[in-house]
């Protein structure tokens, strides 16, 4: 039955499973498939060309399993393919720079938003764009931080280079007096404690994850396909390659033990 | 003729570059053609069969540019991939790993040589295992260092940040008393400062770039292919992706300007 099929959620390695700790949070009984393709990653560095073709495979992974909505937990894809992968398939499709893009909008008191991400993503200016969609009078300032994935990767949650590192990124933004900042990557949510501290406890960090959460939700109140279980959902976890350490970062990221991880090998994939 | 053919270097990304820099110093008149797989860095994290089939990959592609040798500037290939890449391909084939041990072993005094490197590198014991070969008395201690090459792509060769985490990832190898550390990962020659002031200045820092440019200058002596040019050589660069900033980072590395890059596409690699 219709109702009864998995939510899917992709990104291009492990980050993406912040944004499945959030939608498991906000939908509790839906069960989740998840794919990070850990092989290709990062798409960040890769051409937008390259990054729409991964990104259909990935979706057509999901579609596979069987899914009736794909959660597209990749801020590289969200900027680049969203509209490719909705033509394509017959779903809901929910990236995560519209809802995180929304939701800063809507936070801001002062009209002055800091965004934070990946080389790409801010290369891109994927949430000043949507952003100034929503309202042209606010003011974005973005700001790549590109150690900080290997930082949340390594589990530094609270080491003293982490803060270091985090004050030379956030110095400016904070000088700028911006009142809300979008966290535009999924590995950042785990750095939050000490993003927080250092960009002042004034200013509301937004986590995508969160606000993408929340629009899947409507989005499955609106076609009335929310599961009718009241038991807890079941997790599937599929990568593209398991690298070392990959359980140990992984429950990290994810807040919880994961039992079972399946390995798909890439010609499933681009076949 | 055999003789003015190029030498070939080729790493999964940029850091190979400082082992071009080590060749080019010791064979100043050997022309050189570079492919760094900056689409498809890193290697590190991906499983031995991909790592084999990428290395095979680029190796080609620097034979279809006509090479008399190759230097396998990365770790990863060069632990996992190197005797699939000599059966392939009819040239000489250097790698970073085996020159690297042979010198370590040869500079330790007190029998105690400390190895820092990626996870990969560091998890495959590919240093402890060549310098045990060749002296089983020595003791080898690894660790690993993923901080270090986004911290060497941001340039930060002297930041605050560097130190702390340098001091994270050495007290233990300072405290084991080494008297040699080999810097297993292409990248780490840019952060040597930082690193022989924390291990201390005591303890002899081995290049693997430096050993290897003795090894392919001997190899070269050994087949008789050194150039009958006297004039500087020349240089080539091919990556397969061309992020932002490349340029610059790519000239931290390489220690001089670079006047052309080319960008190969994913498809003549892997056709």
């Amino acid at each position: 039955m219709e109702k009864e099929k998995p939510i899917g959620v992709f990104d291009s390695g492990i980050g993406g499973l912040t944004v499945v700790k959030r939608v498991a949070s906000a939908l509790p009984t839906e069960n989740i498939v998840y794919f990070g393709d850990t092989a290709r990653v990062p798409y960040g560095s890769k051409s937008n060309a390259t990054v729409v073709e991964y990104g259909l495979q990935d979706a057509r992974f999901l579609i596979n399993k069987n899914v009736k909505a794909i959660v597209v937990a990749c801020n590289t894809v969200s900027s680049v393919a969203l509209d490719e992968i909705r033509k394509k398939f017959n779903v809901p499709v929910i990236g995560v720079i519209e809802p995180g893009a929304a939701l800063a909008a809507k936070e801001t008191k002062n009209g002055r938003i800091g965004v934070i991400g990946t080389r790409a993503t801010v290369n891109n200016k994927a949430y000043s764009s949507e952003i100034k969609k929503i309202n042209s009078s606010i003011e974005v300032y973005e700001r790549e931080c590109p150690l900080f994935v290997p930082l949340a990767e390594e589990g530094w949650i609270r080491h003293k280079a982490t803060y270091d590192i985090a004050e030379e990124y956030l110095k400016e933004l904070r000088e700028l007096k911006i009142d809300t900042l979008v966290l535009g990557c999924t590995h950042y949510p785990i750095l939050s404690g000490v993003i927080q501290e250092v960009i002042g406890k004034n200013v509301k960090l937004i986590d995508s994850g969160v606000a993408s959460a929340e629009v899947i939700k409507k989005e499955l109140d609106r076609v009335d396909l929310h599961t009718n279980k009241y038991s807890s959902g079941n997790q599937e976890f599929y990568v593209s390659d398991l690298p070392t350490k990959f359980k140990e970062v992984a429950e990290l990221f994810l807040g919880q033990e994961i039992k079972l991880v399946q390995k798909v090998d890439l010609e499933t994939l681009t076949s």
